[in-house]
C-alpha cells in the first residue's frame, strides 16, 4: 500500500484561500479532493475541480494559465470532462502529481497564483457539483459485522450471522444507473411488500424507507478480465473515497431478497458525495485493520498481508444527521443521529477489492465499491435507521416531538465524515445529502 | 405491445443473397438482426451490420451509397459506431425503419443493390463480431419456475420454492464489465468454496463450473429515474433479444450467496450472442403468456394485462450442445444436451421489465435484462448442467465415453435458438459459444 507521508501533509501548510485555513473546514490545502463541477451560469462545459475551503479550484483554468508542469502535465487534456473516469484511468500517480501541483498553486506563499484567483477559482455557491464519475459497475459490500449481526437478527432471528461471514467479504452487484449526486431529491419507491404472511402481498409506496451510511471507493486503473489483483497491489487501484447513502426500502427488501439478494429495494437511488478524497490525502490517517476477536478465523491467505494488518484501516469518523420538514420550517438544525468509525469494519477496502477480483472479474476506472453500512458495536454508532431505531422499537424523537422509526416524506438525511489526528490538519469528506419526496409519480 | 405483422414477414420474400434463402439459415430476409462487426483486415472502424444468410450487410456502406431514405435516414449518422447503444436509444421505430429499408435493399428483385453486393456486403467469415452494446447495467431474472424449483431443491431441500416466487419476478443485478461476445474463451474462476461444513473453506479453482441458458433483452429508449414504465408500454422499450450464457461456479455460489445473492460465482464471465433480433422480426411468433396452474395466485395488477396474457410470450426453441476437447480432436459434432421452450417461462419479458422499473429505477439504452435459466418441466429441457446432470447424480455421457457432472477444461458450450411457425420463415438467434480455459492466471 502506498500510504507514504510527504510534505503535502504538513500541518504548517496554509493557503491564500483564507477559508481553507479555518480549522473547521473540510477542505484545507492538505486535502484537495477532486470533483466535477458546472458553473451555475453555464458559461462553460463541466470540468474537473479541486475543493479548497469554500472555493473550487478550476484545474483546467490553471492549465490554461500555464501553471502545469512535470508529471501533472500529462493530465492537462483530461480536465474538461463531465466525469473523472479518464483521470482515474491514468492511475494514482497522475492524480498525485496534480494534487501536489495544486498544493503549489494554492500555497499561501504563491502570490503570483493568488493574483489570478478570479481566473482560477470559483465560489462553491456558484457551482453545481455533478456526479464525480460515470460508474460502469457499482458493487456494495457488507463489511460491518455489527450491521450484519443486527440486521440478520431482525431478518433471520434464528440465524443472524451466516457461517460464511467471517470468511467471505460478502458483497453484491448494485445498480449504477440510479447513482445520483448529493442534493438530488429521492422519490419514495413503490414496490411489493407483505406485512401479513397470511395475506397476499400488496403493491404500493414503501412504508419502511431507510438510509445506509457507507464509504465508497472509486477504482483507478482497472484489471484485465481473468487477471486478479493481489491484495498487496490493490491500493494502487483505489483512486479515492467518497461518502455514500445506500437508500433502502426495508419492507420491499425483506419480501424480495431471497434467494438472489436485494434488488428493487435498493435500485431506486444511491447518493454519493461530490468530492473524491484521494488515498494520498488520507495517508496520515491509516491505521491497523480491526483486530479480530479471539476465536474468529484468520482471513484466508489471499485476503491476508502484514501490510493490510498494519495499515489497512482508514480512521474516518462518520456522522449522520436528520432534519424533518417541520424542523426546517422551524429553522432547527439537523439532529445528530449516529457517529461511528470506519476503521472498525471487519473487512478493509483492500480486502473487498482483492476479493472482488479474485475470480478474475475485471474492474474499470470509475467503478464504485461501497463498504456496506458502517455500524460499530455501540447503539449510537449504528449507520441505518433500521438498526438505530431497532425496527421501530426504539424510535428517534426529534426536537419537534416527531418520532421516527423510518423516513417520512420531507426528511433530509445528511452524512458527513472526516479524519483527524494529532499533529495533522483535520480533513473532511464533505457531505452526502438527500431529501425524501413523496411517491407521486412523474409519469 | 407492438407485435404487428406486416409484409416484412411474408413467406414468399427472398433475397439476392442466396444463402439467406436456405431453409436452414438463421438469417433469412425475414429476420435481419443487428450487430457490431469489424473486418478482420481492420481497414475500417467497427460498425453496424445486419445478418443476411452467411453475409453481413454493411449498413453504413448502404447509406454512403445513397440507399437510405425516409425515417431510416435519421439513423445514418449512427451506423459507424462500436456499439448499438445510440441506435437503440432512438427507439424501436427507427430500427424498424432501418430493418424495412434493409428488406428493400436485400430483396431478390433489387438488381441495382445486387450489383453493388461487393460494396455493401461482407462474408461473415471475414468479420469479427463484437459486443452489440456497451451495457450500462445488466440485470438477471429467475423466471423459470422449474429452474427455481430444481435448484432450490438442491440448495434448500426443505424449502425449494420460496413464498415470494409466484408474486415477484425475482431478479438481481449482474456484472456488466465481464460480458463478452460469443467465441470469447472463459477462464475457470478461482474462489472460496466449502465442500465440508466441518472444515474451513478453501480458495482454489472452481470444481463445479456450469452454464445457464438464457434469453436477454436490450433496452431501447430508457425511462427517467422515478418514472416507472407501465406494463402496457414496456415493449416499446425492448429493442431486441439475444442468447445469453450466464456462466456459474456452483461451488462458489452455494457458499457465498446468502444473504445478498450470487456475486463472484457469476461475475467472471457472461457470454452473449452477437446478433440482436428485433421484436419486429419476432412478431409472428408471439404467443400467450404461460397459463398458471390452478391454485397459483394471479399476478398483481401492475404485472397483469390482457395483452400480456394473450401475446406476452415469445415462442422460441432453445438448444444447448456440448463438445469436449477430446470430441474436437476426434472430429465429433457437438452433442445435444437440452432443448426447451422460452414461452414456458413463469414471467414474460414484459413483466420482468415492468417490475424492474416499478420502483422508479431508470433503464438506459443498451441495458441488458436476462431471463434466468430457461428450463421447462421435462428433464430434457433443463437449461444448466446442475439440473441436467442433477448435481452430478445423473452425469451426461459424451460420445467419447467421458462423463460430465460439471464443465471440464476444454469443454465448449454452444447455445442456439430459433422461432418457427407454419406459414412463416423460421428465424434464428444465431449462436452463443464459449470454451472453458484452465484456471492458470495471466497475471
Amino acid at each position: 500500500m502506498s500510504a507514504m507521508l510527504d510534505d503535502t501533509h504538513e500541518l504548517a501548510l496554509r493557503s491564500w484561500v483564507k477559508s481553507a485555513n479555518d480549522p473547521g473546514s473540510d477542505f484545507p490545502i492538505q486535502n484537495l479532493p477532486f470533483g466535477i463541477f458546472a458553473r451555475r451560469d453555464q458559461k462553460q462545459l463541466p470540468r474537473v475541480g479541486v475543493a479548497i475551503g469554500d472555493q473550487v479550484l478550476d484545474v483546467a483554468a490553471c492549465a490554461r494559465a500555464g501553471m502545469f508542469h512535470g508529471e501533472a502535465a500529462s493530465a492537462e487534456r483530461l480536465l474538461v470532462d463531465d466525469s473523472l473516469n479518464r483521470l482515474m484511468g491514468q492511475g494514482r500517480g497522475v492524480a498525485r502529481a496534480v494534487r501536489r501541483l495544486c498544493v503549489e498553486i494554492l500555497d499561501a506563499g504563491n502570490a503570483a497564483a493568488e493574483r489570478r484567483a478570479a481566473e482560477i477559482t470559483v465560489a462553491m455557491s456558484d457551482v453545481e457539483m455533478l456526479l464525480p464519475a460515470a460508474v460502469g459497475d457499482y458493487s456494495d459490500f457488507y463489511a460491518s459485522i455489527h450491521h450484519a449481526t443486527n440486521v440478520g437478527s431482525m431478518f433471520r432471528p434464528d440465524n443472524p450471522l451466516l457461517p460464511n461471514y467471517k470468511y467471505v467479504p460478502i458483497g453484491y452487484h448494485g445498480r449504477a444507473s440510479s447513482i445520483v449526486p448529493s442534493g438530488s431529491p429521492v422519490r419514495r419507491p413503490f414496490g411489493q411488500t407483505r406485512e401479513d404472511a397470511n395475506a397476499p402481498p400488496v403493491f404500493g409506496a414503501s412504508k419502511r424507507l431507510d438510509y445506509e451510511l457507507e464509504v465508497g471507493a472509486y477504482i483507478a486503473t482497472g484489471n484485465a478480465l481473468g487477471a486478479a489483483i493481489p491484495l498487496a497491489r490493490v491500493e494502487e487501484h483505489i483512486w479515492g473515497i467518497t461518502l455514500l447513502n445506500d437508500w433502502s426500502a426495508r419492507d420491499i427488501q425483506s419480501w424480495e431478497y431471497q434467494p438472489l439478494g436485494p434488488f428493487l429495494s435498493k435500485s431506486f437511488a444511491t447518493t454519493v458525495s461530490p468530492w473524491v478524497v484521494t488515498l494520498d490525502a488520507l495517508a496520515p490517517f491509516r491505521v491497523p485493520a480491526v483486530k479480530r476477536p479471539a476465536g474468529d478465523p484468520a482471513p484466508l491467505p489471499y485476503l491476508a498481508s502484514f501490510e493490510n494488518e498494519q495499515r489497512g484501516g482508514v480512521d474516518l469518523t462518520l456522522e449522520v444527521s436528520l432534519r424533518s420538514a417541520k424542523m426546517r420550517e422551524r429553522g432547527d438544525a439537523p439532529m445528530a443521529v449516529s457517529r461511528g468509525r470506519f476503521a472498525e469494519m471487519y473487512w478493509t477496502l483492500a480486502q473487498m477489492v482483492a476479493h472482488h477480483t479474485s475470480n478474475g472479474c475485471n474492474l474499470r476506472p470509475g467503478d464504485l465499491i461501497a463498504s456496506g453500512t458502517v455500524s460499530n458495536a455501540s447503539k449510537e454508532s449504528r449507520g441505518c435507521l433500521l438498526e438505530r431505531a431497532w425496527r421501530g422499537a426504539e424510535p428517534l424523537v426529534l426536537p419537534t416531538g416527531e418520532r421516527r422509526a423510518f423516513l417520512e416524506d420531507g426528511d433530509e438525511v445528511i452524512m458527513r465524515g472526516f479524519a483527524e489526528r494529532d499533529g495533522y490538519r483535520r480533513i473532511g469528506l464533505g457531505e452526502c445529502r438527500g431529501i425524501i419526496l413523496s411517491e407521486a409519480r412523474s409519469s
